[in-house]
């Protein structure tokens, strides 16, 4: 099949798009800044966006199916980023969806966060980020209803793996010194970690979903496991683990405003799909030099 | 109070303003290149917006309401009218809610679409126009469940009155010469007509419902009437009134696309506000030159 991928150069992207270039003809959409040396190998063709040609490179590559990646993600919003947030996650993706279906794909795959549900509500979101990911998915609905597109959002909770250069926790600790002291929240928030190799699997999975749905059909499916662990215990067992020696001092800063302390629930776990990586397992691929810069 | 509008210079916000301004002092938010003429004797400041100024211009005027009017509509959107469609009904809209709260504003009052429901369900775009709107909302939300604002969008159906120069079929009919002929669709399509005073009360209503709202609740309510009336029998009745003769050929042209055939029954009509005109005396208002440009 002929696959538009945006957001190809992130971290999803960069280990999604080896695998979807084994069979599929990979249609990256970049911007003319994107660091593109870890797909440039795996694909069809670079298409560069520019909001006014985007319509004809799409056009002329006519993909079947459309995977949204690319957002940009701020904790907390601010006057001087804000422009950029709501650019990014709704004029880009609007256009995007739409330069799409005017080349005719009727498939998509769409990227959500749990953060949509503070407190497991169908809608409430955490922060303006999780909003205007809420307002996307609503733009989309738009394709589908109008436009007889089908599409699967993929809800993402928290992701980790090698080559993960994220500023993340897990990083952070990784990259600490043996004896470094860090203040942390009191870490009794539960998260949902999920490896990216399952998360990679799971767009594979949803591929295969959407090929298969009615057109004009939508589902939000979860990528998460069964039960939500305490970040406390979760970064116990990577220290332990690691054998890396930190002084953490948890309680040392305050909880996120509108930290999800249980999203155990959120969301339906799409079907057919389970992940592979415990935790133990998931955090070895996460030290293993061998698995770094592939 | 001191209440902020955008789309003041716009049809409902050029009646609404002088009314407001009697009691409140009202800071207009317009673009440089808006026609202000109509609300410049009624409003306390013209606030310009830029959209990175806004948030200062904002924090000094304090404004405690909100009520955004502003909105960009295409029947139809293409590759060339997108962006302005985004920036106007997204983007800016997303600033000005940010703005206003940064400033401490804590109510705010929005202007929906009836076209977010086709065939009545809870949500489903008629355009993507009517998807922006829903987009809206969800941004809106993020600054009523996170940021303790109360608000109420009200949802708009067609609306009409004096001093009325959109390109809308009850003005192309009224100024065309007795005796010419006009194409029109088979005209089955049931409708709620609003009277703009109609309009202009349901938002002074709004305003004293959103005064007494919790902090943190959301309500949105339509402004229409309890039974919508077909095109054909609303524009044969106004010929009657006016005196024209037309030679109008029902169904020489096509419904729109996705046109809401029977909107009967859509949004919960907003408490406490009832409409005063019905078609035969709100007709005559738009006849009666008296009523032009006042």
């Amino acid at each position: 099949m002929k696959i538009a991928v945006t957001g190809a150069t992130g971290y999803i992207g960069n280990h999604l798009v080896p695998v979807l270039g084994k069979e599929h003809e990979v249609y990256a959409i970049v911007r003319d800044t994107s660091d593109t040396v870890g797909i440039e190998a795996h694909v069809k063709e670079l298409v560069v966006y520019d909001r006014e040609r985007i319509y004809d490179l799409l056009a002329e590559a006519k993909p079947e199916v459309l995977i949204h990646l690319a957002g940009v993600f701020y904790g907390e919003h601010n006057a001087e980023n804000i422009a950029n947030l709501l650019e990014s996650n709704l004029v880009f993706s609007t256009v995007i969806f739409d330069a799409a279906a005017a080349a005719g794909c009727r498939k998509i795959i769409n990227t959500g966060t749990y953060w949509q549900q503070f407190s497991g509500e169908r809608y409430n979101p955490v922060n303006l980020y999780a909003a205007t990911k809420q307002a996307a998915e609503d733009i989309l609905l738009y394709y589908v209803k109008a436009k007889g597109c089908s599409a699967v959002t993929l809800q993402i909770f928290d992701s980790y793996g090698p080559n993960d250069h994220r500023n993340k926790i897990l990083n952070i600790i990784k990259n600490l010194e043996d004896g470094a002291a860090i203040d942390m929240s009191p870490g009794r928030q539960k998260m949902y970690y999920c490896h990216i190799e399952d998360l990679v699997s799971g767009y594979l999975r949803a591929l295969s979903l959407v090929n298969n749905m009615e057109h004009g059909t939508y589902a939000r499916y979860a990528l998460r496991e069964e039960e939500p662990k305490e970040l406390r215990v979760l970064i116990e067992e990577f220290l332990k683990i690691s054998g890396k020696r930190l002084q953490i001092n948890w309680g040392g800063r305050a909880y996120r405003d509108r930290e999800i302390m249980d999203p155990a629930g959120i969301g339906t776990v799409l079907p057919g799909w389970k992940p592979r990586y415990g935790w133990q397992q998931g955090v070895k691929t996460l030290l293993d030099e061998r698995y770094e810069d592939i």
